[in-house]
């Protein structure tokens, strides 16, 4: 192991190293994501409609398909400076427990107190809606991750929050409720009396623990009754993505300074915003022609938009109040059982990842949560950090890859993204150290009544 | 604010920039802390005794005061560079926020699992635990934060771990027990009548929520009964003071290659480990007499060692099955009030920082809780980081300073120690959010109690 002098464990960027632009990689692709469609007339949203519900400047990134960087403002810079640059670490013990040749890299965002690779897009989100001058924002969060970003987000730039919660993971994590109050935020478990599409999906499904989709729909509905607030969401869009790029943008930098190739480029996937941002510079790289990764993104096989579901224009939310997006979908009326990895309950993924998996730029593929919670003990126990249960979707495929090198001796370099920590996910890590985690794969039927629930239109099959 | 550009906002040291030997202040005091006694005979604890206690080699640093520079063995400088350097970071925003002349820096200590400083010691513990053949260690831990690093430590040696955590926490942080198990570790709340001791207190004090010096008692117990298991300690000893040293060392280094100097250095105070292992190398420098800064240890109202306490020999456990310290201390029978800053529940201090205060080398403070989250929320809201309750001992003691100087209009430069986050404490913070945290402060009979129970015997005058 002479490289081991050589390769930190811990590879951080200088602070003048951190990236200033976003990388927008829609403007290389070739063939750029479909645009959002208004629901009513099936034509490409306007920036005007969109601005009714999104901040101008965010609906002037997420129309933007031909800018290749976007200059971060210097007051986000600043923000990123408290927290970034993050480590690209080398596993060097995960190495050793494995006796793998593959050398394996990932890149920690979950050094935050909201825990995760959040953050980076909601100071972004909460900077622009203090620019334009509003009072506030709502949102929806999953495992609580983005609500408790966004809550940092907004009270750094002193605007209201108000956060729409999976119920599912408001009752599993009743302390990142108290993080989000900690930092001001006012927090309703999602569905919720307090919109009429929340009483609505409550009343088709009085036992349901939420979904995003749901949040979804009643954070829109909570902004658009409201004067001077804007809605802002944390996955799928491709401004979030276009925030996220700063993941990337430093891997790259981090492993260029030591002039390290990756073979192998891991994500978990969810609505796809950690993996979209890890993966931009490098996919970049892919379609103007300049090299070639392998990309894999993992999801949950209790929610499995990429391996199981349709490409099609498919609603944003469960109450279909929202944009049709051309993506990977379960049918956004397709509501996932209780897997402990809140945050990727997702029915659709990014329409941009869903353009690249769609052109074979990326695989996909599906892993069960007790494999999961395996690999995230494991992991935990060499490596010192507790997972959140998302992140440890990648880290189950990168032992997995990197077993596989094992056996055929190659010396692969695999680079994973672990998106966060989780401190807030014990619940679901008593139920695993009980032996009382249960794995859950829907039936091709229930995936039909997901399916059957997607918008029909000339153009639109799938 | 032109240094601005100079100064970074995190400092982080090179990977070979690491200290390779911990700093033994002892070496350098004039007055040495005295010896731990034998409670029977009151003559100075031999080796051979402490060894039926604690591993041969961490006794031998115990001992040890007179060799200055301890190499750090390579397992644990490994070890150490998963977690470290940890980032001495620039808390410009608060700066801002305060509109203060003043400098302040903060060593950050929680980016790790086990969310605090705790992990520099536990590694260096196990590891000679592991060293010298043993099966397993004992312990207790009072937030969890000690327990949690022991586990970590444990699992990645291969050690048993048996933890006994002080009740209140236990109740109030089901989740740290959690990570304690991810990580293997068997934990126990104490008083517990799994312990001669633990059911000695628990007929005593029936409804008692516990205290370190309950579970210190119940930990020793426990190792005294098992062959091949050894007891440790997460604060107090002089080799957790040492293995701290860390701490201070990498502060030292990266103020120098900023030629940076402070004029106050704050740390909060439990049995010392964080405050000791942070001022060390900045008092070897006062008692060398090459340079002099304030040095202010922060302890709470509710349980004052240093501030309202006597300076004697005591039992270091309330079953006082310990040996004898000489230090600052509330009485061994001294249970402290239900404060949610669990890690300063402690009845004594570390004898090394003791003979410090006593000597007029260091001062200390003692604040009231709600100040003290007041502080931590404060702190969070601009600089970001969730602190734990114990860590914003601290912050609020800065902040104080930092205001001082705004009055003066000095320019002071303030360190910090930031000892670890508030992820587990989510209990604490929503009493404080729901306007229900309440002080306490103990009258002078509740304490006389406690000095009654204090051993007299002749030079043990106070």
């Amino acid at each position: 192991m002479a490289e081991h002098t050589k390769i930190p464990y811990k590879i951080y960027l200088e602070e003048n190293e951190i990236p200033t632009a976003w990388y927008n990689l829609r403007a290389d692709m070739k063939n750029k994501p479909a645009p959002l469609l208004n629901p009513g007339t099936l034509r490409p949203m306007t920036a005007q409609e969109l601005q009714d519900v999104f901040c101008d400047e965010l609906v002037a990134q997420e129309l933007n398909d031909t800018t290749a960087y976007i200059p971060i403002p210097q007051e986000i810079q600043d923000f990123y400076k408290m927290y970034r640059p993050s480590p690209l670490v080398r596993a060097y013990c995960l190495e050793e427990k494995l006796q793998t040749p593959a050398k394996i890299y990932y890149k920690f965002e979950g050094n935050n107190t909201s825990g995760s690779h959040k953050l980076n897009s909601a100071i972004a989100q909460a900077y622009y809606a203090k620019k334009q001058g509003l009072k506030g924002v709502t949102t929806e969060t999953g495992a609580g991750q983005w609500g408790t970003a966004l809550s940092m987000a907004c009270s750094y730039f002193g605007l209201d929050c108000l956060v729409y919660m999976v119920k599912v993971s408001y009752e599993q994590k009743p302390f990142r409720r108290e993080v989000m109050r900690t930092y001001g935020a006012t927090v309703t478990p999602s569905p919720s009396m307090t919109t009429e599409v929340g009483k609505k999906i409550l009343a088709e499904h009085p036992g349901t623990t939420g979904s995003l989709g749901c949040a979804i729909s009643e954070a829109v509905e909570a902004e658009s009754t409201r004067d001077g607030y804007r809605y802002v969401l944390g996955s799928v869009l491709n401004q979030v993505l276009l925030h996220q790029t700063i993941i990337g943008l430093e891997t790259k930098a981090a492993l260029d300074k030591y002039k390290i190739v990756p073979d192998i480029i891991i994500g978990c996937a969810g609505g796809g915003s950690n993996l979209g941002g890890l993966i931009s510079p490098f996919v970049g790289e892919m379609v103007r022609g300049e090299r070639n990764y392998r990309i894999i993104a993992v999801e949950p096989a209790s929610c499995p938009s990429f391996t199981r579901g349709v490409f099609a224009y498919d609603f944003c939310d469960t109450g279909k109040v929202c944009p049709l997006a051309k993506m990977y979908t379960l049918g956004s009326g397709f509501i996932p059982s209780a897997n402990h990895a809140g945050g990727l309950r997702y029915h659709g993924m990014s329409p941009v990842l869903s353009q690249l998996y769609h052109d074979g730029i990326m695989e996909a593929i599906s892993v069960e949560q007790s494999a999961v919670f395996d690999a995230a003990v494991r992991f935990a126990r060499v490596e010192g950090i507790l997972p959140a249960p998302e992140s440890s979707h990648a880290i189950r495929a990168a032992i997995d890859e990197a077993l596989k090198c094992k056996e055929t001796g190659e010396e692969k370099t695999i680079v994973f993204g672990l998106t966060g920590t989780g401190y807030f996910d014990m619940a679901a890590y008593e139920k695993y150290n009980n032996g009382e985690m249960q794995d859950y794969i829907p039936g091709q039927e229930e995936l039909q009544k997901g399916f059957d629930g997607i918008p029909r239109f000339p153009g639109n099959e799938f």
